[in-house]
């Protein structure tokens, strides 16, 4: 992302621009692995009650949206979002009626299309299940169906293999199994992988947060790469945190199918010769290492205008508009790079031109 | 924390309450563990950045003053909740002058008695201290004095030293030094042990975001516990999901110094006799494991009632009142309770009536 301004204003932008970036950038990017690992079952959004934050809540549900979690228990963001709106009702609900079939039955006449059980506040198999079963009976003998019913502690695995069964066994084939409990993409993956037959996943706590092994924050800055048309740089004893000087172009090469081989940044002016198919890029880290991109590759420029003068200058899409685009996007990364563990890292190199302007950068602040 | 209403008020506030509770209690808490670590130097809060939206990072400012990271980089934050601000200029202002010095200079002339210059741009030891210690003696030379210089890569602990002594040998033993770059609890520790030097550490991401062990998000629950004068309770084939039935007391034992010895958990009225000193609190995961409260310890109830028919009770403390409360409770904690690593966990019992109701509830579900 590029900023063009004078100092003040593109410093004022700074914090606010990093802020909902990064945050916004890793919640889509955790629910689009937790939609991978899903596979054709669906995921919920259920993490309001562990988010940091009331605000950090939307925002959550907006960009889990963009990334395949298509749809949220936070009623709010639905409205504000017009995201579908799911969940089932609390443990609290059952335990305010004398018994857990009374519960149910009340919730069902509530809800008699649109009913989804939660069926562990007592016991899974010997209570809530059964008591599952009946009132599926009593709706359909009243001309509704039993939407589903939710798991919510156990084992997931096991359970879902024996809810299908008694629902399948009783004529229910249409009954969803919604499972829940401390989820992310290695718990659903696993559960996929032991046979769990689970429709729906409500994931909370670790897509709220972004918990993982990079824990809940993205790292990216916003730094200073050209000054009074000249590029700037700089570098500090850990090279990580060094930048890449100038105005740049960030370029990607694909296929003949649409496949996304290589993203190289380029310089966006300035002396030698533009980046083009045919040519070599490097890693940024490690320039001995270095790919020719292959001559009868399409490189196109992934960047536009987005904001010019105050006015935005794309149009607005839709959360679910987005949505598919991400979704068609990702399908064009190379393979192995969705693999949970251990992932193919998507190459992004650099042109010769700004290799040797970051060389010749070094070399004047060296001396 | 006790809410009593209808179901429907009581469900009304339900996600609000965990939500703000849940994630400011981690706050605090992560901020009074690297309030701790750092001794008697100071930590300020550097989050806003990485906070996980801006409403997060208000919350962040705020909960962590609570727990004693008592100032902020966040202008608004300090603004509303009346929080010193404190902080530096970026990298951005050093890059868009045509060499350090001349940055520094300027940024001394803006702010001649709050001037806090950050050394790593270019290169720490052989420009930044250097050109940060002209800066310092140029101040003197013109009536004021350079309050510090910051580090933000590198190896703190060496290079705090490498400043320390390079201040105090040109006669500047009031230029505070300032250390930031992925700091927590266990970097500061370690920076410390390491014999750094490091007068004020800024904390951001790892603070703002809470990461650890436990990743982002305190799962604390709200559950119903009595409902139309009978108690209640949910259990579940995970037993850390069960709940302890009926509206409770809860209460701390102290010895003669003020030390706490343990909090006892105690139903607020039914039968069998309150709890009190002299008597056998039960560990509520491991009955057999129990412990006689010395009858001359001093036994509180810890809560109050906050609101009351829409009305708050309380005064409302300052942030900073809240703090110096925060602090002195921290300190009457047993010894080994505030541990970095392995810590003594401190006991919560619950009382033997408590337990008893427990028992019967669970026999008369699985009857």
């Amino acid at each position: 992302m590029t900023v063009e301004g004078t100092l003040a204003e593109t410093q004022f932008v700074e914090t606010v621009l990093l802020n909902i970036i990064n945050f916004q950038t890793l919640v889509a990017t955790k629910a689009a692995r937790l939609a991978h690992a899903a596979g054709r079952s669906q995921v919920i959004e259920f993490g309001l009650r562990r988010a940091q934050g009331p605000d950090g809540a939307m925002s959550v549900a907006r960009a889990a949206a963009i990334g395949g979690v298509r749809s949220t228990s936070n009623v709010l963001a639905g409205c504000v979002f017009d995201l579908p709106v799911k969940g089932t009702h609390a443990h609290s609900w059952v335990m305010a009626f004398p018994d857990e079939l009374s519960a149910f039955r009340a919730y069902a006449e509530c809800f008699p299309d649109h009913c989804v059980l939660l069926v562990d506040t007592y016991d899974t198999l010997t209570s809530g299940l059964p008591n599952s079963l009946a009132v599926a009976r009593e709706l359909r003998a009243a001309g509704h169906e039993l939407i589903g019913v939710r798991l919510d502690s156990g084992d997931l695995a096991y359970l879902s293999r024996q809810a299908r069964r008694m629902f399948d066994d009783a004529g229910f084939p249409d009954v969803k199994i919604v499972a829940s409990n401390e989820l992310d993409e290695y718990v659903i993956n696993s559960i996929r992988s032991e046979g769990g037959l689970v429709d729906i996943y409500g994931v909370g706590t670790r897509l709220a947060t972004c918990a993982g092994p990079g824990g809940g924050a993205l790292g990216g800055v916003y730094k200073l790469v050209e000054f009074a048309g000249k590029p700037r740089m700089k570098m500090t004893s850990d090279p990580v945190k060094s930048t890449l000087p100038g105005c740049k172009r960030w370029l990607r090469a694909k296929d003949g199918n649409g496949r996304f081989l290589i993203d190289v940044l380029d310089l966006g002016h300035g002396q030698g010769t533009p980046f083009a198919a045919g040519q070599v890029a490097y890693d940024p880290k490690h320039p001995q290492r270095r790919k020719t991109v292959a001559p009868d590759c399409q490189v196109v420029d992934c960047r536009s205008v987005v904001m010019e003068n105050g006015r935005i200058l794309q149009p607005a899409l839709s959360l679910m508009e987005m949505a598919d685009y991400c979704e068609a996007q990702l399908q064009c990364l190379p393979e192995g790079s969705l693999r949970l563990i251990n992932p193919h890292v998507y190459k992004v190199g650099i042109s010769k031109r700004l290799l040797d302007l970051r060389e010749k950068l070094q070399q004047e602040h060296s001396s």
